[in-house]
């Protein structure tokens, strides 16, 4: 299979449309279409096109020419290397009946091309310097963009900042590396090397910004799946009805018998332009049933993994029970890391006394719960703020030790709840400038260049010789090549684009 | 709501692909479409646009123009009347994201164009001139078109060729309105008309005409909706293993208990480039249950609307059942109009002995059913042929009076099965020159105009008066040109364009 030769495949959705577009690229793309296209009943002659010019025409079968022609269509030729794949290429917009779809495909077949593989323009936009690997992964990005954050990210991505970022990270790792040689340079001599600090500094700010790029990978990948939002609880308290009741559809299944839900259900919302993933999980019971105890631990896992985690708690039980549900749910997340909702389900039932002694016990109760939860987690509290030590935004943890009554099947109460999440959502404004990591393979490439230079940094600190700490400076370049794709595998690239739609 | 206001629509099929299209339409098209694309930065001058040309650039808001683009897009500017709707337009590629289509959408919107109504494309088109009403329906088809025949009655319609045909007919009615008008003019001096045979003939020749046209609808029709083949015999012989069978997937429920199929199935297939509609039905016995007397009735009904009929017979039931539930078959069916294959199913559970005992009684009796079947749907038969009268073409029915040994899930009977059901089918090789109605709306309108017509021929024998027969010559042509819309009413044009897809 050359890279040199002619492909071609439908690049608009599948089903049935008005229009649908054709591309074809390679060498031969400009004859293969002139052979089955002609204007006025002529055949195109090759000097006479005019690059980027939409001809009308009909595409016709040059087999049977006798019979009718296949469809009338519009054919643009674009001209190496300005093209998106940077080849000589065409796109012929048809009639989107799958007939014809079909039709024209075969025939360009018969005339030398291939069907391309998924992701293959695009791969051939890289392969030809249109696009860095990083660029080409944002098409894609692009083109899966459900919401205004994804897309935003995707379009920064492509239009080359998040490369942009590499390239200045690049730099700085290649004057540590000057400096380092320029060590090694002087080695046998035994000169001190001068500038020590200033290779620490340089150190310091590459590792720096490797690690914010790092981290924006949680915001990133939020963005792009969902921020995670748990719903936990003990059986029966209502998670599943809750979640319908956001969802606004009957997505998992509700009954009185305790333990309903097994698996974990797993539904995208958006709320006010974000995207949260709700997560309904197994209630958490004592039980002796082996699927539903694979079940409890799955949620175990779950709460550990999301962002924010709805408590919800029996308004029908009594304050005992739910005074120690709530504890133990408490228990469950971190406080530090993770924002806890706690909500009273079911309060439509609950007489107006029984609120006030669940407000009194409730208070004593869960407060203590949260300062030993901080603790715990190696964050302490003044009276006034509660500081967190895991590089985590600060906020202010006290607000969140109340709870709120709740019907889940009540329109108005789901409403505000929704609100609630949306305002304790912190998302950056994004704009051309901010780069969010939300690519697993980024994400992992950044993670291990910054293990690297985290060694590079402890063989500062060690003494090691330079030789030594050029290698592990060397595979830090490695990693951060590998995004753009400066440096790479076949596998790696079969990998990325066969995970492209058709006709990309 | 202005015929000239600007719409705007996505062209491209629903869905997640790599390219999506949206069109513009309208005098405000060029401006809108200008307002938010920037090719290197800059804003197209309007007489620096060049028609016809791609432009490669972004689309952005203008209210917020310091947030990174929408889309990096293709822009190509058509100019009235060299567009599809004869209109000024702009067709924009972008990639193909639910995002960026509903964002470019609503930032034209914000500038003033409005979201199109279905086939508001094509209706423009037409109101332009630039495709008559047939023409217009025609792209409905092609769109729409799943196999080659249906795509050649659409593709010939587009190209003009049934309004070619129409246009025929409607000179030969001017004609004869004038030949008519000859004698309205002199009627007063009670001359004898002289051209009364020529008048005769012009009828004959226009009624031929019409006739032909409205019969090809039988054809057009089913190659647009499939050929009906409906599956019939008793209960639990098969027809649900049968047609599972031909389709390839589990479409209708299978069971050992008698009845399991009470809704009449169908589904199309595909054999040699023909579609056929396979119809199960309900299996054919005395029974006291509602339901399934609903489904037999139903039954009966399809029965009588299909071109191919199926006959099943049970080879495990002793000789004489079977030959009994023959001649039921043959009695359901009009042989002179449809073609009946019978198979006795289940072969592979019967003996030798008992094949030869029926072939022997077979012949005996169902030969004379099939003569009875004849006659009293008014054909005759001789030793050499069988005649029919009812104006389908002639075909040697003795050679259907057979039957065949099939074991409903072998793979090889089924093959064979299809290969005799496509031998069987008659369709006109389609080319260029053929026209076959495939629209209802033409077929009822050719009906008429063909009543008119026939009241003229009838009024001529009575001797009526020519004003009187003037009456029914302009229904006539009233009729003819309701077909491709030089006569037509809002409402008419609202259901046509209404069953479009958007954007088209």
């Amino acid at each position: 299979m050359s890279k040199y030769d002619t492909i071609c495949a439908v690049a608009t959705a599948a089903g049935v449309g008005a229009i649908a577009v054709i591309r074809v690229s390679g060498s031969d793309s400009h004859q293969a279409a002139r052979y089955i296209f002609r204007k006025n009943g002529n055949t195109l002659e090759s000097e006479d096109i005019e690059p980027y010019k939409a001809y009308y025409g009909e595409i016709f079968d040059p087999a049977t020419d006798s019979k009718p022609m296949i469809d009338e269509v519009l054919v643009t030729f674009f001209k190496a290397p300005h093209s998106y794949t940077g080849e000589d290429s065409v796109e012929i917009s048809c009639h989107g009946s799958e007939f014809v779809r079909q039709k024209i495909l075969e025939l360009l077949c018969v005339r030398g091309c291939r069907l391309a593989e998924p992701g293959e323009f695009s791969k051939r936009a890289y392969i030809n310097g249109k696009l860095d690997l990083a660029q080409a992964e944002a098409v894609a990005d692009l083109i899966a963009a459900q919401n205004e954050a994804e897309h935003r990210i995707a379009v920064n991505q492509l239009k080359g900042g998040f490369s942009n970022e590499l390239r200045d990270l690049r730099s700085k790792l290649i004057d540590l590396t000057s400096l380092l040689e320029l060590e090694l340079d002087f080695s046998d001599e035994d000169v001190e090397f001068a500038d020590r600090t200033k290779l620490d500094g340089l150190l310091d700010a590459a590792l720096n910004h490797i690690g914010k790029l790092a981290d924006s990978f949680h915001m990133g990948n939020a963005i792009k799946h969902g921020i995670p939002v748990a719903i936990i609880g003990e059986t029966n308290t209502g998670k599943s009805t809750l979640l319908n009741a956001i969802l606004g559809e009957e997505r998992a299944i509700v009954s009185d018998i305790e333990g309903t839900t097994r698996d974990t259900i797993e539904e995208t919302f958006t709320i006010e332009g974000t995207m949260y993933r709700f997560i309904d999980t197994a209630g958490i019971r004592q039980t002796d049933e082996t699927i539903e105890k694979i079940g409890i631990e799955r949620t175990f896992k779950k709460i550990a993994e999301a962002d924010i985690v709805i408590g919800l708690l029996d308004g029908t039980k009594s304050v005992k029970h739910i005074v120690k549900a709530a504890e133990d749910i408490v228990d469950r997340v971190d406080v530090l890391k993770q924002d806890l909702l706690l909500f009273v389900n079911k309060s439509d039932l609950m007489g107006v006394d029984k609120m006030f002694t669940l407000n009194d016990d409730f208070t004593d109760r869960i407060q203590p719960a949260f300062e030993k939860n901080i603790e715990r987690n190696g964050g302490y509290m003044t009276d006034e703020y509660c500081y967190s030590i895991t590089g985590r935004d600060l906020h202010d943890i006290r607000n969140l030790t109340t709870f709120t009554y709740l019907t889940a099947n009540d329109p108005a109460d789901v409403e505000s709840l929704k609100s609630r999440i949306s305002g304790i959502t912190n998302i950056p404004e994004l704009d051309g400038n901010v780069t969010l990591v939300s690519n697993i393979r980024h994400y992992e490439a950044l993670t291990h260049a910054k293990e690297s230079l985290e060694s590079v940094k402890k063989g500062l600190g060690d003494k090691l010789s330079a030789d030594l700490l050029a290698q592990d400076l060397k595979q830090a370049l490695y990693h951060i090549g590998s995004i753009t794709g400066e440096v790479t595998s076949g596998e790696v690239l079969n990998n990325i684009f066969g995970r492209f739609c058709i006709g990309k």
